[in-house]
């Protein structure tokens, strides 16, 4: 079983300092889960993510289930043997990628029936279904099997995917066989605060051992989804984890630590690496740049990671350029270092009870950064919301799995 | 300057145990260099190479001489410092990447011009360029510029590009300026084994801190590289390293060694892993075969490697068909351990007086292997062939760097 426990609570807020302790090891929170979608983050193995002190990645069911097969997972004694790592193990219940990648996605109550992204093999997945797989890959912590509706939608539409979550929570929490497994569920209710409160108390009274906030970070303005937490998360028992899933970036950290998360995932760090961007103390570096072409001085020379201590941004920007495999794994090496050490910053803050403090400078920074950074001002998440502005006028959610 | 020490002969034979001395270490020989073209082993790091063993690697002047630029180089301080390795360097002049690579190449005695390969752009290669460009990388060995000729070709024109090369030879000879550069003349001669003696005498009399042995390995019968190599060897001054280059695949190592050859470089331990091609000690293992699936066993049950040791091959088989870049870097590792193991194994044996024994166990064991094998019947070479033929009807040399 999953054991939570909260060492300390900032005097001036939600922030909590905790710990997360399962059969694979001690999770200090708040943590940030690297995203392994296929049983491995890109380019970068388990011992890797043991050295930048990661003690819990997350896996995708959706993926897993389709290649190589949890069946197969399963004989192989489960994802942890299967793909080396030592540390704990989260799987997404597969509702988000079967809502953002599948093809034909219908939906009734009994559960969800959907073409497979690779190949448009038929497949139905029901919320019993969605345990018997996170069952058979055998992660720490599993998680419910959630509808996921793309924002905007229609309020009658979010509350029937509302109340279809829940009620498929209430399946899932009732069709577990394992015991050994945390159960975290899901509240969704798009941008409505009034439904998500909804969604939030109905959960509890189903009884989880970790609440989700889902269907967040698909486009929305950062206000919507601070409203969203705001309203969430004093609805939640202060006693079990919190997970924001799918976020985020750097100060969506923080601003979710403020309002009581402990968990979140994102792909942003692997992913924006292998786009070559970079994440340093004074905004971000976008590696490809000309200007980087003959800079012999470290991605971030604040930064203590291998790949600063090692490697010229002259280097990284020829690797860039040539499209060599090394480049990426370099750049997610210190894109992963700076979203581990960022945590590790909160979590002392929390600890020494400067967490308000640390916000307020942590925002100051970046502002005050706009013509003394490295590259441009930092603008982190413009990119990411332009993107997937784009997803949502399709109907569809961003695909976050990688 | 770079020293060559040998430090035992093998009686029955020309293999030699030796030490490569340079400003960047210390090469026990025989010895395989990984390549890294663009300055990186494909997905390898240095503090991989390093914990692997390797001390010597070789890195393309043709393909640095394009990206980033030899100059852009020299300023970052040279190839060890811009790329962070701290072992020695070998580089290769580029003669092979200009006859197999480039477009429109057009040999004079004055030079090579030729467009690149990557936006056909202009460029010319005289004998004294490759020197200022070797020189500007910094490597601790450079290479003469020579002229390479597809086999089979007639002999008036292997006999004129033998000519050529050794003019060329003796004219970066003059042209270097540098003198802690170690620079190695390059014997040609196609597979006409009067050429090869005529070539080599002619180089020793120019003399060069080392010889290497070029133009083989291009689809011809290994039968014909080995008549090569006992033409050509004996011609060559036994105090000087010598190099086959571009060679080549485990048992080529093993005859080279036998013939006295003390330096190799090839792409397959790196290229043939990226394509799912595991060397093992009783044959190959093609990871992509559905047999693995479920196989819970390690690449081969008899090697230590850090890959061996953590993954199962049901694992590497699932990152191979979904493409993840882990897989391809785990295979390399693995395979890149397998010749340094490889070329350990044939040290000790020199050093034990017992290298003929070893290598008629070697080709034993591989023989043996059919049927019992873990894979098919060990055939090494035959895809490789068969692709270096198909490159040779078309009049190219098979593209080497990577």
């Amino acid at each position: 079983m999953v054991g939570f426990f909260i060492q300390k609570t900032d005097l001036n807020g939600l922030a909590r300092r905790g710990e997360l302790r399962t059969a694979h090891g001690t999770i200090e929170t708040p943590a940030f889960m690297p995203v392994g979608s296929l049983g491995t983050v890109k380019g970068i193995g388990p011992d890797d993510l043991q050295r930048l002190g990661y003690r819990l990645i997350l896996n995708n069911a959706y993926h897993l289930y389709l290649r190589p097969g949890h069946d197969v997972v399963a004989e192989q004694g489960g994802l942890h043997r299967f793909t080396s790592w030592p540390g704990a193990i989260l799987t997404d219940s597969g509702g988000f990628q079967v809502f953002s990648l599948a093809k034909l996605c219908k939906v009734t109550d009994e559960g969800v029936t959907f073409q497979s992204h690779l190949d448009g093999s038929l497949h139905h997945i029901t919320p019993e279904r969605a345990m018997e797989i996170q069952e058979a890959l055998g992660a720490d912590i599993i998680m419910a099997f959630d509808e996921c509706v793309p924002l905007p939608s229609l309020r009658e539409k979010v509350l029937d995917a509302v109340m279809r979550t829940n009620r498929w929570a209430r399946r899932c929490q009732a069709a577990r066989r394992r015991s050994d497994q945390a159960l975290f569920g899901i509240v969704q209710g798009g941008r409505d605060p009034e439904l998500r409160v909804q969604a939030a108390r109905d959960l509890v009274s189903i009884g989880f051992d970790g609440y989700a906030v889902g269907g967040l970070s698909v486009g929305e303005e950062k206000s919507v989804m601070h409203r969203m937490l705001d309203a969430t998360v004093p609805e939640l028992p202060s006693t079990r984890p919190r997970y924001l899933m799918g976020v985020g970036m750097p100060e969506d950290l923080v601003e979710g630590v403020a309002r009581g998360i402990d968990l979140f995932d994102c792909v942003v760090p692997s992913r924006h690496g292998r786009t070559g961007w970079l994440f340093t103390s004074s905004g971000r570096v976008l590696i490809k740049n000309a200007r980087y072409r003959r800079d012999e001085g470290p991605i971030d020379p604040a930064c203590r990671c291998s790949v600063c201590t090692s490697y010229s941004r002259a280097y990284l920007h020829h690797l860039f350029l040539v499209k060599e495999m090394l480049g990426l794994r370099l750049n997610t090496l210190h894109n992963l270092f700076y979203y581990a050490s960022l945590t590790q910053e909160i979590r002392r803050a929390i600890e020494e009870g400067t967490f308000a403090s640390f916000r307020q400078e942590f925002h100051a920074k970046r502002a005050s950064v706009a013509g003394m950074t490295i590259d441009d001002p930092f603008d982190g998440e413009g990119e990411n919301v332009t993107v997937a502005r784009g997803e949502r006028a399709s109907g569809k959610l961003l695909p976050r799995g990688e």
